[in-house]
Parts: structure tokens; C-alpha cells; sequence
């Protein structure tokens, strides 16, 4: 997500230093024009803004307040736009400690996936102050399609964030199950996917990832790991919340099931892959 | 959905001869200008299809072959459209009895519920002979705005049908789940619905089922037992291929969690009274 979103921002003209701990991800960033440092605080000391594309809370913590963190090296009254799915309530302390420091920070989590931050065109479910949404309308028109503006509290967006990755992880999980189920019932996948497409049990997921499965093409636009990861801050905040969720509780125990298999680099759909490996049914190949 | 089915006819010109054993219903159907009869053996003897829209196999199978059966009854080659949930091996052998006597069966269950069904707008998902879709024709045009014609085996429309059903149960289970979660994060409901609705976690089922658990409305569009029953026929279908559905399992206990709080009789959405009861969270009441 983080390469797409730093090449969105170049291409509408913004400079842009990109951060990665990975070479190969400075060198692409490099190959279309970027500038790109290794570590946070290395970064350039004129920054505008900050946003933090990393995989979770912890992650956030380090690459801000970390040893070699960049909060130190922000200019006062930086932007930090915090697009990482993480649990509400961190989202509220990690605003909290910025806004103590006199940063503008913005809870902006994001959907759409690599494909879509490439095209610029991603979603953000936002809540924050108004002088860090006024602060964010250039970067937002570079790099996203639609932004939900939740209001002033931090949290709000990561709590919707949150309750779309609880739908999308269960909605995954269920075309895996219902597709695996029709093809050992006898059903040809492709006529299933075509009429549940058009009927009552469709889901934007359904739609999205099943075409995956049916090309028996099991590159990850998104991993399996990401929902073990995303379902686990789901469960652990509701955990926190007292609240019972079993359908989110049994697809993160697909997520996992599909991850021991050792399939958490491919692509989510092929969670499919746990009913493969118990019943044995037929998956299409790749052409 | 009879009800739906038998005035849709009605209104294209067909002559319609009702059959239900509820009294109130033959007299719905006499007010807007069709006959109607109590026992299946009570039917006109000149019959040129027969309808059937029970509530599963088990009726089927009295409504036709019980003591008071239609089968006895049935002109040579008649068409018999089975627009019922059931499982595939019911559907086959029904139309292997059928095909046995003579008659034209045809597997054909209906999705779209009880409006669409007066709207005449039902969507079919068949199977069956050639001369059982010929037969059918002006029947479906009469009723169904889209028609699936799935090959010649019959099981294939039941088969769709139940996999259709298994994630139409699981989605709306999930969309109570999610919603819930929302509420009780603090998270706006009317808020949640608009951006998840444009959000990857969305699903046929959330953008027509929570609408009803915002305007406060459990009035049965479809209700919560209906699922009860379906997600049944999919989990006993599964066990007889012996095929492990988790999800649809956890969501068919949370459509008998509901049942059981007393709710079967209510709109299917209402699930959401699961986390209710359990949590205490606050739900928008009816205006």
C-alpha cells in the first residue's frame, strides 16, 4: 500500500521521501523518480507530512517514538495521517501523544488494497480535527477516490475501519466455504459465481475474490496473513469490549487454518485452501 | 411467496386455482378475484402446470403423494415446477418420481422473498428437461424476472439455490454481528450503514437488511425462522456429503439463538436481538 500511495503523490507533483526497511522497495520507489531513506529518522527535516502506511499499532509506535523513530525530526504542527488499521483505542492514544507534541494527527485508515492505492484511488475512513482535515486535502485529492469525514474525535475512523474488516474477513471466509461446498455438491464454479453474483447471497468479496480462485491464480493482491492480522485486532478489541463475535471468531480460525497450511503469502481467497486440503475437491488450474 | 406467485399469475391471464390450508389466505386470494381450494385433491382436474412453493421437502412430498395428494389428480405429462428449498437429493428424487408417472419436473426454486414475489419479479434458479422449460415459459414470464436455466440434471437449481442460501444466512448473521460491534465501539449506526455500503465489506444482504434494525422495524419481510430452516437443509446436506460448513453453522446457532429468545416469527434481521439480550447494547427504536 505504502509504494502505491508514495508513487499516487509523486505523480500529482508532491515531493515525496518514502521510508522502507527494504531495499528492494527503496529501489523501486527510486526507479520512478522517488527519494527514499531506510530509517524514519532519516528523513528530511522540511517534511509537510507524515503519513504512516505501516501493518499495525506496534509498527506505528516504533516508526514515531521509536529508537530511531521520526517524531523528533517533524517540524511543530507536522501532519501525521495515520493509515493503519489498528484497534480505536489505539488510535486514540496515538493521537493523543501527537496532539501533546503539537502535531496535527488524522485517523485515516484505508481501503482498497495495493491495486487501488496505485491508481490513487483509494478509500479513507477519517475522523480528526478540521485544521488536520484542511491540512490533508492535498494529499486525500492525490490519493484517494472517496474520503469519509467522521467527525472530530480520533477513533471514529479506525472503529469503521475496524467493522469493515470484521465484514470483508467473514465475506472471504463464507465465498470460500460456499464456493468449495457447491463444487463438492457438483456444481460448476463458474455458473455458481455468475448466478450468486447476480442474486441475494452476493457480496462485494464474492465478486472480487472469487474470480481469483477461478483462474486457480493464487498471486496475493491482498494475503491471507493480512486477515490474520486484521480479524486478530478485531477480536482483541472486542476482547477489551466484552463482546462476543462468532462468525468473526470462526473465519479468524479459517485465516489461521489457511495460514498453518502454509499458505499466508497467497492471496486471501485461496483460505479456500482448508477445504481443499480436508475433502480433497477439485480447484480450477491455472491456464 | 404462494401468495405472490398465484396473483402474479393471476394478473398475466392465467386461470389460477389457489390451494392453501389456511383459511385466510383462500380468502385473501378470492378478494383479488382467484379461486382457491384447502386439499391438493381438491384441485381442478384439468390442470395445465401445478406450482409448487412449500416450505420444504417433507411438504412437497404430501402436497403430491400424501392421502390427500395432488399427484392422483394430474393430466398426462403435466408440468410440475418445484419452487422449493430443499436439498438436492430431495429435488432429484421428486423428479425421478415424477419422470416415473409421466409428468414434467421441474427443479426450480425462487429467490427474491414475498415482494418480489406479488411484483412478479422472482428470480428462478432451474433445471430440468427441455420440454419441462418449454412448458414453463409463460409461467415464468408471468413471475420472474430473471431465470436461471441451469442444464438438464435435475438438483443443479436446488444445489445453487442452497448455496445462494448459505451465504445469504451467513451475511445477514454477519451484518447483525457487525453492526452490534459498531454500536457498541460508539460508532454512529446510520453512519456505519452509508460508508460500509461503499466499503469492500459490503453485501446484498447489509444493504437490504440493516436498513430494517435502523428504522426499528421487525416486521417479517423474511423471518428469522425461515433461516432457521435453510441454513438446516444446507448443514444437513453438508453432513451427508460430509462436508464441514463452520460458518454456516455458527450462523445457523445464531438464527436459533434468536428463535429461541422468542424472535422466529420476526424480520430475519433481527438477529442483531442476539447481541442485544447478551450485551445490553441499544438499538434505534421504531419512529
Amino acid at each position: 500500500m505504502g509504494m502505491g500511495v508514495a508513487a499516487s503523490l509523486l505523480r500529482a507533483g508532491h515531493e515525496v521521501c518514502g521510508c522502507d526497511l527494504r531495499a528492494e522497495a527503496r529501489g523501486e520507489f527510486a526507479a520512478v523518480g522517488g527519494e527514499a531513506v531506510a530509517r524514519p529518522d532519516l528523513l528530511p527535516p522540511d517534511l509537510g507530512a507524515l503519513v504512516l502506511l505501516v501493518v499495525n499499532a506496534a509498527e506505528a509506535d516504533e516508526a514515531l517514538f521509536g529508537p530511531a523513530g521520526a517524531v523528533n525530526g517533524l517540524p511543530p504542527g507536522t501532519l501525521v495521517l495515520g493509515s493503519v488499521t489498528m484497534a480505536p483505542q489505539a488510535a486514540r492514544a496515538l493521537a493523543a501523544r501527537l496532539s501533546a507534541l503539537g502535531h496535527l494527527p488524522l485517523d485515516a485508515p484505508v481501503s482498497g488494497g495495493p491495486a487501488r492505492a496505485r491508481e490513487g484511488a483509494l478509500s479513507v475512513m477519517a475522523s480528526g480535527s478540521a485544521a488536520a482535515f484542511a491540512a490533508a486535502e492535498p494529499i486525500f485529492s492525490a490519493i484517494a477516490a472517496k474520503v469519509w469525514r467522521l467527525g472530530e474525535e480520533p477513533g471514529v475512523g479506525s472503529t469503521v475501519k475496524m467493522v469493515n474488516q470484521l465484514l470483508a474477513g467473514v465475506h472471504i471466509a463464507t465465498a470460500a466455504e460456499a464456493l468449495a461446498f457447491g463444487i463438492r455438491a457438483g456444481a460448476d464454479p463458474t455458473m455458481l459465481f455468475e448466478v450468486i453474483s447476480a442474486s441475494a447471497g452476493s457480496s462485494w468479496m464474492w465478486q472480487d475474490r472469487v474470480p481469483h480462485i477461478l483462474a486457480g491464480d493464487d498471486a496475493p493482491r491482498s494475503a491471507v496473513g493480512i486477515f490474520v492480522k486484521d480479524l486478530g485486532i478485531v477480536l482483541e478489541e472486542a476482547r477489551t469490549l466484552t463482546f462476543p463475535l462468532p462468525l468473526a471468531a470462526a473465519a479468524h480460525q479459517l485465516f489461521l487454518a489457511a495460514a498453518a497450511a502454509g499458505h499466508a503469502g497467497r492471496d486471501d481467497a485461496f483460505v479456500i485452501r482448508v477445504w481443499q486440503a480436508l475433502t480433497g475437491i477439485p480447484l480450477p488450474a491455472k491456464e
